[in-house]
């Protein structure tokens, strides 16, 4: 860590994304864990944070005084809760500093007050930090608009491991979603989610899902177009889960130079 | 075509899978086109050979005198009907020739009949043809059997063109059943054909199924066998339907050195 | 072929990718081959096109007249040669119709007058006529620019049949060239074409690329951007060479209602 | 872990290899850590095996005692160095327990004396300790003796993460040489390393490599078998570098109940 790397402060620095995105911190050049905050009453609190996180004791102390942390600091990193990232939202405006948001199931009064936020602070907000994958969604949508519906099929293939409950992926249906508005048509009057038997010839204009399950496997996701004689295949294969904890600190680096403003993965993209 | 080239006989020769043939002994090294024959009656008797499968002439006229063409000839590809193999194999076996029979539909009597003939004429008969997916079957098969259900969880994913008006594809099946074969299951029993909404967990020892539909795809399979932290997959892929007639061609080759008999593929492949 | 189909002529008819355009343009709706042209003195003036292209007669012979032949037709097709296809634009832009351009090995003074028939004509000109071809080279642009050198690996992986005699394809240095492109570096500075014995670890910027021969393959690309525990990867597979004559048919369909000037297939996917 | 779990003692405990067994033991159902082992003096000794792998105190205290722990156990796991496994495979054969190997570098003399115990102890030996890439290697050297080399050409394909320093893998090679064994050939005289500029038509027979590199990739090996109008292809994708470990517990589950003897993965596979 150089002396310039920016000095980054994780919030829900105890639990599992929080240890993750104390590691990602960690392995990332031209980042710096600068604090690591749990709420008051937290056992951890005073407990070293590379310590948490499994890399052994690195001299930053879990605190529960966010503020302080946030004033001296330059960004921060959050997969917490609507409630608290509310309130860390204001604490960041307040130190004008960078505001990583992972957090889901924000209403739209969270959203509201994290916009109002983001009048002093740089927030980059999104529901999925992986970069892969909100590029792939930027070229399915991309791709959908430019091979059009009377030659070339849709398809959306995803796999997971043996322990996932429900089908398809979120995000496959998210890579769905892209491509219908590529398409300019709603995905639930054009998606076929099953085939078993007899089912006549594919429907034009369709966008079909398929689903494996076995092993360990973290997530693979394909798009695929078919076209007479030629296909167009555009895949993301996620290896590791801290693909979503370093998203975040790589959004925070680029955030650093920005103007106030609420921004999203693809701003981190340069495909806003 | 050296003068050592097989000397091979098509039945049914105007017909569709007659013209490849036609096509695929042209193509292959070592094989020659002597005799093409139709049935009594069709208007294609007296027509060049080459001409309808549209290589230009070739000096083979068709002929209606299977038994005539047979007797001077090293062999005869056959994808007819039941009846017609039938027939085919009985003169087969007094020419003691070679007969390669792709037909399907044969009855149990049908079978018997061709059995019969085999004591004179080698007969190497297959639903499939192609080598690749008779390969396919048996490295599913030793797979499933080295990888137990615990710890593998088997997948057979396929896509086909929009036109097909079924699913899974036989072959799909077909590979399904040979997991099974290794696992020493019943694929009926163990199959799962359909995943949407609230799946639950991937029960252990399934064989799960997964198809896509697009383009001009000719024939994609894949069998998956996903484990903790690794996985082995199986594919074939078909870019052309002569694969058929090229294995039908191959199998012929093969048979022209061996004692009478009735063989496999897998003979073909040297797995039998 | 309704009454409304767009009215197209074939030059170079009697070639073999004349051929193949004949066929397209027999298997794409909206489409109709109005006229056939072949140069003056040709053995095939006067031949029934349908037949040369081996889709049986169909009532349209062989011409050595093209500005007739322009004059009441929508649009031509030219897979030509440079002075020819000069010639060509002239024709089409007295006529005011689509002129699509498939000629490769044009000089700057060829282009220059291609440019000058683009005030009257819609010419719609490319080196490469495949819309999957093409959207994946802006895929791929886009890609690069948006997964920085410092995170994220680039690898070209081709495949093509064994009677290829040289590596990498073009097509894979195209992608190679849209990869730089998008990261703003040269190609020829930073591709890495061999790797074989002790290498070293992978230079951070470096453009891979990897071939593979074998089979009958008509073409894979895929372009791999590999970062920290995630992949994104880009493909293109074709199946059918008749792929670069539909693009043909589906660039005059698409040019039909422009104005006059001179597009790429960029325009024709949207994405110019 | 049940009553009836397999009793097993890891070697090398403290190492980064022994972590990682201990962690496969603690995760795998009908195992069970009995004992770990360190050489005298190490600092490691009395310290809790289960803190060292990251798990938490599990009440295994490190031990520089092999024997005590041997006599009371059912099983070792070994990937220490040659002097240290054939002392190990000596007090296996006295405690007549299984002894997994997955040491390397071993010389003729050091497999000779290991060959000497297994005939009181059941080992199990192999240079790399997973059952998907060992099982990979037997169906490659299969389909590569059942498609010969007229019709059918040999691709490896391997990537690797960033930092690997030489091409091909050692697994690539390994698989180039159980295509070259099933062909019957000499893989150094019929491979083909580099291809680049104008290399001119395949030659038949040869087996060729190609290497990716980048990102994190832990290992994916592809052996492409393509005929003309198909491909089979068999591929391995590892995703955690617990497989090796993984495979060394299921090796000593499967050599429980077997007679005393020096077996292979293949063994474990089924396919010895």
């Amino acid at each position: 860590m150089s002396g310039n790397a920016m000095k980054l402060v994780v919030v829900g620095a105890a639990g599992r994304m929080g240890q993750t995105l104390i590691r990602a911190i960690n392995a990332i050049e031209g980042a710096e864990l600068f604090a690591a905050v749990e709420r008051e009453g937290s056992p951890f609190v005073g407990r070293d944070a590379g310590e948490l996180a499994g890399l052994g004791p690195i001299g930053v102390a879990v605190t529960d005084k966010p503020l302080e942390a946030f004033v001296a600091a330059e960004g921060v990193l959050d997969f917490t809760a609507p409630a608290a990232t509310v309130e860390f939202a204001g604490l960041a405006a307040q130190a004008r500093i960078v505001h990583v948001v992972g957090t889901t199931g924000c209403s739209a009064v969270d959203d509201e007050k994290i916009k109002a936020a983001a009048r002093h602070a740089r927030i980059v907000k999104s529901g999925n930090m992986s970069l892969g994958v909100n590029l792939l969604g930027v070229l399915t949508e991309t791709a959908a608009r430019a091979l059009g519906p009377e030659n070339w099929d849709i398809e959306v293939l995803e796999m997971h491991h043996r322990h996932k409950v429900d089908a398809p992926s979120g995000t496959a249906l998210l890579l769905g979603q892209a491509a219908a508005r590529g398409r300019g048509i709603s995905l639930a009057e054009h998606s076929v989610r099953v085939r078993d038997g007899h089912t006549g010839p594919r429907a034009a204009g369709t966008i079909g899902f398929a689903t494996l399950r076995g092993g360990s496997v973290i997530g693979e996701h394909s798009v695929l177009l078919a076209g007479e004689g030629e296909m167009v295949t555009l895949s993301h294969s996620a290896t590791d889960r801290s693909i979503f904890a370093r998203g975040a600190v790589q959004a925070a680096l680029w955030a650093r130079d920005r103007k106030p403003g609420l921004y999203s993965m693809l701003d981190v993209l340069g495909l806003g």
